[in-house]
């Protein structure tokens, strides 16, 4: 029999230990400042029917969705993000959910695209969103609770890019470009960043932009990250101006003063009617943003259309994402994620006949909350400090025959290599404040 | 346009916030207590090559997998459970894990299996499993393992059902049973708690037992929970005695006696080769068993086969799953989970005016961990209220203009009704304690 294939899928990854439990420590800390803003906790499946996914996305998210026949003959698909679950769900449970409706969600999507540097055909979405109130207020929260989580995560220096739909729509009718040809020239400029101003220029080109209109567009525009109040100024009398004015005033109230208007900041996704934003750590640049979001009025709302209806309500929402790889990337560069221990202490086996002192121990500890393993065999004590070892354990428990009959341990720091002995009645206290303080 | 799709698929389910947070809540508890016993986060893939999964699960097992080709022309399949993807990461990764490695799993899993209730297409599964020795202390450590969890979530008694496939295979030896058809047997038996005695000997006698020889094995098997010394004396002589014997005297030293050993335990999946065990919850006994596993020391050798070589290296390994749905479900009908608050404050909006004071507060009850919600407009106190009923939230803020001339707010409880007026310099210290005191 050939050897079985033992790599994951390309594009998919496995998480070993210190690796899955930085990132389940770094959600931890997510989901509690999502929970600190009031946002509650969803879970959607993984799988949905084809249709439910389909058209929301554009026509390029369509080709990456991972989509097949299920036994039953219907067309299903895998979760390509979680704004669209969260539309079918308010749909759905309208009358059984508070509203506005805040909830949180962490959880993977899937995307059949083509792999690369930083770029996964699965990946892990932390959203949180506002549903059903146009309130500025609510735009302000989801903004300010990113910017929290980020902060508490220890992150360093973050900037807030906001822009507004509306105001774009606004600066392209300043800029006389046709309205059929907005939404092309909106996905173009949202590759401003990762192919530059020519290429972007080549795009409007492609899609019938005038030259003309787009100096004149990129003039409108500006260089990128500007001061609110020279932005405000120059966006006098065009459409979106105020309500971009009125976030920037509210994140002040809460406190939240690390942002920059960025008026080419485009967003891909069709789907945004109104704010825009996205967090950049101006320390690790080359990960773009770990952070991003906006308003979408439209959205839910389309899965509240009744049979035959005319269009549906209009369900206002606003929300974002944070991209825990990059985030997870960037916080490896910055040194700022530790791949440390899980567990606190090895009790080891040194003598088969200790066996049921050894298990006291470690029960003991356990029952305190004590990360404890022990070595399941009498092998030899250099093999089993090897293990400890590797697994970045800090303290091992030895009790030989010598401190059996003493009624002592001794305890090993193995990143120091110090070693004392301690009464074993002491000993599940000695370790508790000796991890505290490690 | 019709209207869309707003159900989950059958056998697939929405966890709205009140049950999403419960079910957080319990997977932290579990994670906890893995931690604790040393285990440590593993993650991979949802999706996988379908060779990796086929022909471990029996063919009944390979019936149920989700796969499909994907855009590449792979042939891939969604995880059937967490063991087999162990497996293949142990096989991959070999020198960089420490051996033995213990690693815990928690993450959804799909089969596509007729719902029914209590069974879904999509549902999370908390697995434990020590891999890399045949010491029988890990077989107890897992073993205790399931048992803290289930003690830590307060499910009330909890008795340990404990067999051996060694000892199983003995009986049938005893019992003049064809080793060809010992399989055959074991899953008929794996049937009886569901379908009684009756119709097991009709599956025994259909795989061609004889019923002197059905009889002989029932009169072997006894009629269930049985105390360990009783099952011990009576089956000396008879394979895999000895370990089963060594695992219940581990599992007291370990401070484990809620334990009884069922000869008729046989569990289903074809991979077990010793100790096999079940958790089960006498007071809730229609749940069936809520955790469950057993050593398996061929399976993880099937990644490990050289290609076009021999039998593989033998990895032995043993492990075990909490099955969170049903364990929902049991502490639902116990009247332990409560769907309670996720938030702990709303702070009301009584005039636009005072936005900013509201803001204010808003921030400094996050900022020292409160839940904390905002209303983002004016409406009626009434509606407003009527929100943080539906939330579950426990108190009100109300500052109004004379309040906030005064400098006072008001705090009502919205489970008593009793409201009472606070400084608002002392305001986040009332609500920090008022909270944990709730």
């Amino acid at each position: 029999m050939a050897k079985l294939e033992t790599q994951p899928l390309k594009g998919f990854r496995d998480f070993l230990p210190p690796a899955a439990a930085a990132r389940e420590k770094v959600l931890g800390t997510i989901k509690t400042v999502f929970q600190t803003y009031g946002f509650l906790p969803l879970e959607t499946p993984a799988l949905e029917y084809k249709e439910v996914l389909t058209g929301k996305y554009g026509s390029e998210g369509d080709k990456l969705l991972y989509s097949f026949q299920d036994k039953g003959e219907r067309d299903v698909a895998m979760r390509y993000d979680l704004t669209v679950p969260l539309a079918r769900v308010v749909a759905e449970y309208q009358n059984e959910l508070p509203m506005p409706f805040k909830r949180y969600q962490v959880a993977p999507v899937w995307r059949a695209d083509r792999p690369q540097k930083g770029r996964f055909r699965e990946f892990t979405q932390c959203d949180a969103d506002v549903v059903g109130t146009s309130s500025i207020f609510a735009d302000a929260e989801v903004i300010a609770c990113f910017n929290t989580a980020l902060q508490e995560l220890g992150i360093g220096e973050v900037i807030i890019k906001i822009n507004n739909r509306k105001v774009l729509d606004g600066l392209m009718r300043a800029a006389k470009i046709d309205a059929a040809k907005t939404a092309d020239a909106i996905r173009a400029l949202d590759k401003l960043e990762k192919i530059g101003e020519d290429a972007v220029r080549g795009e409007l080109a492609s899609a019938g932009i005038q030259t003309t209109q787009a100096d004149e567009l990129f003039n409108l525009l500006g260089q990128g990250l500007e001061d609110p109040k020279d932005v405000l100024g120059k966006l006098e009398g065009i459409d979106g101006a105020g309500e971009l004015a009125e976030l920037l005033e509210v994140l002040l109230q809460m406190g939240v003063k690390n942002y920059k208007v960025d008026l080419t900041l485009a967003r891909g996704l069709d789907y945004y009617t109104g704010t825009i934003f996205e967090l950049v750590l101006p320390d690790a640049r080359e990960f773009g943003s770990v952070a991003g979001g906006g308003r979408y009025d439209n959205l839910v709302g389309m899965f509240s259309r009744p049979a035959g209806g005319q269009a549906g309500k209009k369900v206002p929402a606003v929300g974002g994402s944070i991209g825990i790889d990059r985030l997870m990337a960037a916080l490896t560069e910055l040194e700022l994620v530790k791949l440390d221990s899980v567990s606190d202490v090895l009790v080891c086996n040194l003598d088969e006949s200790l066996s049921e002192k050894y298990l006291q121990i470690v029960g003991q500890l356990r029952a305190i909350g004590v990360k404890t393993d022990f070595y399941y065999e009498a092998a030899k004590l250099d093999k089993q400090l090897k293990y400890a070892d590797k697994k970045n354990i800090n303290f091992a428990v030895l009790v030989g025959s010598d401190e059996a009959k003493s009624g002592e341990a001794t305890v090993k720091n193995m990143k120091t290599g110090k070693q004392e002995k301690i009464s074993q009645t002491e000993l599940t206290n000695f370790l508790k404040s000796a991890i505290i303080n490690t």
